[in-house]
Formats: C-alpha cells, structure tokens, sequence
C-alpha cells in the first residue's frame, strides 16, 4: 500500500569531519567543517542561497548534555537564517530518518535543494555518561541498575543466535577484523589500525559475548549532505546519485518484550520497505553501510537484510562476502566499528560513503562498478531502524 | 523560490485529552486516549490499518525525564508496530514541524493516511525542573544563573515593545483576561475560570513586565491528528479540512544577538512562507491559534502575523478585535494561558481545535462562518516560529 514506486531524489553533495575525538572543535566547527566539505563536493559549486531547507540530526544534546538543540543550532553556525530547519531525534536512526524526511519534502515539491546534517559531540563528557554505559542516559530507569547497557542488549542477540545457528565469537571478531582492515584505507576513520581475530578474542570481556573490540567507540564527528529535484541535479553535477527507496522499521523498545532475539524485526520491515519502494532485491545490492555498533549486530544484519540466508551470517564472514573485493563488501568505510559512530552523524556519514562509491570517488577503498548502494542504520536496542537505498542511474 | 502553490493535505481526524494536571494518567495512557478521540472524530470511520506512517512530537522526554523517547514510544502504546515512526524535536513547535513533515510525506505521495501525535507530562517533575524554571534543562548553560529564564527571555520583548510603542501592562494583561474568558468554553482547558485585569496586574511579579498570570501554566496532554490526500479524504469525512500553507522560521537562540526585541523574525519569515504557500493574505484569516506562552508573546504575534499594523497590538486588543465575537478571534480555545502548554501537544493541539472551528463543531465556542484558521506555534525563545494555515475549501 504504502511506497510510491518512482521515488527519486538526487544527492548532488555530500562532506564529512574526520571522525575522532575532535577535542579542538566545537559542536558548531564541526557542522561548519562537515558543511563546507559538503559544498566543495558539488563539483559544478552551488550557491548558498538555493538551499531552501534543511534538517539537523542530533542525539545527544538533549539526553547527556541537556542543551536545548534545535533548528537554530544548524542555522546559527551556518548564517542559514533564513530558511526553516527541522531536528528530527530518532535515537541512532535520526541520521537516515533526517535524509529520508528531508527526501519526502523534495519528492513533494515543497522544497527543491535541500541539506540534511548530522553531528555529535560525544568525547567531552565523561565515559561513564557514555552511550555505551549509558549513566548519563538511563540511570534513573528500572533497566539500567540491573545492567541493561547497550553491550549487554545487543549481546543478548549475539548469544542468542550463537545458539541458533552455532555462530562463534570467531565469527563476530571477523567483523571487527574486516572493518578495521577497510578503515585503514579511510581518511575520515577514528581507527586506522589493522586488528587480528586474536586480539579481538582477548580483549576485555565487555558484555558476553563482546568484548572491547566488538564495540563500537565513542564518536566526535559530523557529516552533510546536499538533495535537490533529478531535474535540478544537472545544473550541480554530472555525476549525481539518486536516493530511489527509503523505509523506517520500528519495534518495541525492550528487546524481553520481542518475539525474538535472532532478527531485528524493524530492520527487516525497514528492508522491505526501501527495496519494495526501489524495486530492487538484496542480491542486486553492490556495497552497504550497516550499522555495526557491535560486531553480532553487523553479522546478523546480513541476514535480516537478505544479503545471506538466516542462520548463516557466521558462513557469509566466513566466505569473505561482505569483504573489500568480495561478493557485497559491507562497511568498506570502517563503518561505524573503526570509523566511528557520532549517533546523529552515524546515518549521514554512511550516505557520504554511498555517495562517493557510486560516484566512483572512493580512491583506494572503490568497490569497482559499484551501482547500487544501501545504509542501514538501527536506533536504541533495535526499536528502530532505517533503510536507504541509492543508485547512480 | 520555495513553496509549492498547490500545497493541499486534507485533515480527516482531530483528538485530543484534556489538558491540565494528569497524574492519574502515564505518558502512554495519554497517548492512546488522544489517539482514540482523534480516530472517533473521523466521521465515516477508519481502519486502523489504513496508516501507512506516523510523526511523534515530544520535547521534555530528552530534557527533563531523560528518557529515551523515539518512534517506539508511539508505536507500543497504540500497537502500530508495522509502521514508520519519526519523531520530531523542534522545542515548543516540534508539534507544528511535525505536521508540517508529515503533510510532506503525504504530498510526496510516499504515503497516503498518516498520523500525527504529539505529548508531553509536565507535571512529574517538581517545579524547580520545569521549563518556566529551566532548572532542568539549562542549569548548566552559562546564562542561566544569571536569570534568562524562559519568563525573563520573553519579558524582554514585552519591555521592549511597552518602550517602543507604549503599550501598557493592562495591554497584556487583557490578553490574559480574553484567553482564560474563552478557556471556560473549552471543556479540554486546563483554568476555565474567568479573571480580571486587576487580578493580572496585582498577582506576584514573575519577570518585569510578567506577572503570574502572564504566563501559561506547566501542562500534561497528548493530542493527535490524522491526514491524507485529498482524493482519499472522502472517504472518511464529507467535512475534510485542509492544510493548505506551512511555514518554518528560524533565528539565533540568544535575542541579545537578534538586532530587535519589537517583534520576532522567525514568526514574519514564517508566516510569509505560510501566506505564499497558501496563497492568501492576513486579513482572509478568519480564526487563529497563537502561542501565547506569554501574554506579551501573543499581542506581538498580532503584529507579526499582519492581523493588525506594528506597533498596534495594544490598541488592537483594546479594539477587541482578538476576542471571541470580534474581528478576528485568536485563542479562542482558550490558548497555552488557559487551556494549557504541554510543549511537544501544543501545536497538534492548535491544529484540533482549528479543525473544530472549520468545520463547526466548537459548539458554545463556534467563531460563525469561519472558513480559514492559522496556527502559530513557537520554540525556544523565538528562534523556532511554525505557522500552519488550514481551510474547509
């Protein structure tokens, strides 16, 4: 019922900070930066004032350093003051969900050129009012005391589908493994440092059964992106990329509450959604962003997404399949294990990875005759996820 | 440039709880009874299946109670666990954005019948925490403990305005006495009790020129909407309402840095972006909701909106032209003074009651022949304006 079929909104820009701990900018410096980079993409330039709108995705302001963030914190950096500017907070989805709100408003004819910006100051609070131990967030919740963190509720999933389908820790170091591998070759990467399945299996248990380098790190960073009509593209670029399907899956926030821990329901829903809007299948998919905040939910995305049978994401890692130069290279940015997870910019910066792999600009990481690309990018324990798919015709 | 002249979503459904002081209601039980009012006013009936997507607009959620709120928080309440969910968080007007992301969505004809909710429970938190006080939210940021609390962040303009074009604190204070006057009207008001000029004047100063009932109260409340295209309308309702203009303005947080406190831009740029969209003028407005979280904010908004000359405000409530029976009624709901300001249901709660009025369903409150209504719905400190224009045409 829902989904249009000719759904088609071209990316004419797309720029990133380097992911990190950005001690030396500010929230602000980094949306400039991220802006800035973004405009410099446009390969034909763009005038500032075509830009008649835009959405700003941010997380963490409100819940760990309590500032009121809004519209005017993407519009006062830029001097974009006069146009309107919406927050959309989706949790860890809110990058994705921002581009996919952001694409409904081009698609409506409302708005032609649109930006979408994501950003994230994550490193200046303490780490125990981290998102991953989760004080500053959820202290206050019945969960939390009993050790509900975010490593301890994705483990469940880990635990859960090591004992369906005989996955070993094995399987989910090499994850960690191959996003490190591929953010070695990513400017923009936190880690640009090989690691071996060894190291991840003897690294400190965080939450059975992840260790430290099953997770994610805490993330500074930002990321931008340019939307404009197909139509309009041409006057920006000859190269544009097309978002052509887009879906937002939602669940139950507690995962006790689920039929299960082997699949993320919302992302399957997200999944068809966006493929049934594209109109294309998994098999047709030339490289993916997926959101690796732990190194099971990685593996077990390739099975709620179709990339691989169910039960078989430990063979697919196995096989090389989601590898630089193998059959669907996934997170051949680092992802969000080696190249950082900035909540709000998470979504944002995996559309810039799109982008330049469909544009044929990723230098050294270029999945070669990459024409269909697609980002995943899951919310708080799996309640919400959202799928975009993009192409270069 | 932007704005689409045919820009048309039809309202087929408006709800909403009482708003006041619900301790015996959670933040879902809300929820599901805003939810079921607004599907009993479809008068043809719906299916709940018919909802392809839908927008939650909840701001405290983040700031205050520190949960994490997010599409899941719509979703498990109402068991709409099969569509999208976005939320929205634009300050006061996330519930104005929200519908103006929505009717986007719908106008892009990515999906066809959606839902709008917003909600907020204010009351939990001890009053030191509410948002009148900041204490919650902004104890922290470095202009709080010099006093720039919400009361004196808009008393400002009220000082400003008296200075510049003589208005008087009876001015504002008869913005007080109107709202409540209409409030008793409204079985859904949070004080349906009738004050006077006297009571306004002698009650406690809050902030110079604000005294205690120049200001609205802290509120509990959820109110929701649901939209569809036009064509699809009729099946529902022989009474669509349709939104036919939506405009977002943004400006710098801090007013220091606005170069007037006399009016706020963010309202003219986003009242001009409504009016062009919509392709009517001020005076064809024959009903308006406005955000009165202050009685200064509402006689200035007269003025930003071009309901009456710059600088007029004061002589056009002494005209009653604001008033119910007058030239053009404004709050007639009551407002945020009396019926409440439950933040993230404020501006969904505008949209329910201009539904109301264009299709005469107000009742005793009935503003005769209405035929379009505004709503006005700021955030933050004026650097988030939202105006949403609807019609019964």
């Amino acid at each position: 019922m829902a989904g249009k079929k000719n759904f088609k909104v071209a990316v004419i820009g797309a720029g990133m900070t380097d992911f990190g701990e950005l001690f030396h900018q500010s929230y602000d410096d980094m949306i400039v930066e991220a802006y800035r980079n973004c405009l410099k993409s446009v390969d034909k330039g763009i005038d500032e004032g075509d830009i008649q709108a835009a959405w700003l995705s941010t997380v963490q302001g409100s819940l760990i350093r309590r500032e009121l963030i809004s519209g005017s914190s993407l519009a006062e950096p830029l001097g974009l003051l006069s146009i309107p500017v919406t927050r959309i907070e989706n949790l860890c989805a809110s990058g994705s969900d921002a581009i996919r709100n952001a694409a409904c408003a081009v698609m409506a004819g409302i708005y032609e050129t649109v930006l979408v910006v994501g950003a994230e100051k994550m490193r200046d609070v303490p780490s125990r009012a981290s998102l991953v131990a989760n004080r500053g967030i959820m202290s206050h919740l019945w969960w939390h005391p009993r050790g509900a963190t975010a490593p301890m509720v994705f483990g469940q999933n880990g635990t859960a589908h090591m004992h369906a389908y005989g996955t070993t820790r094995e399987h989910f170091a090499k994850v960690a493994v191959k996003n490190h591998r591929h953010g070695v070759m990513n400017p923009h990467a936190f880690y640009r440092v090989e690691i071996t399945v060894e190291q991840v299996l003897r690294a400190p248990m965080v939450s059975w059964p992840l260790g430290l380098y099953d997770c994610c790190p805490t993330t500074d960073g930002a990321a931008a992106l340019i939307l404009t009509t197909p139509e309009r593209a041409r006057q920006y670029t000859d190269k544009p990329v097309f978002l052509i399907g887009t879906g937002l899956g939602v669940d139950v926030a507690h995962s006790h509450l689920r039929s299960t821990y082997t699949e993320w329901p919302a992302t399957i829903r997200a999944g068809q959604e966006a493929y049934d809007m594209a109109g294309v299948k998994s098999r047709d998919i030339d490289v993916a962003e997926l959101h690796d905040c732990f190194t099971c939910t990685e593996l077990i995305t390739y099975e709620d997404l179709g990339f691989c049978e169910k039960g078989r994401g430990g063979m697919w890692i196995d096989s090389g399949g989601p590898c630089f130069g193998g059959e669907k290279p996934c997170n051949v940015s680092g992802g969000l294990k080696a190249k950082g997870h900035p909540v709000g910019a998470t979504g944002v910066a995996q559309a810039c990875e799109i982008f330049e792999q469909l544009r044929g600009e990723a230098g050294q990481r270029q999945v070669s005759g990459a024409r269909l690309g697609l980002t995943h990018n899951i919310g708080g324990a799996g309640q919400l996820s959202c799928v975009n798919i993009y192409s270069n015709q």
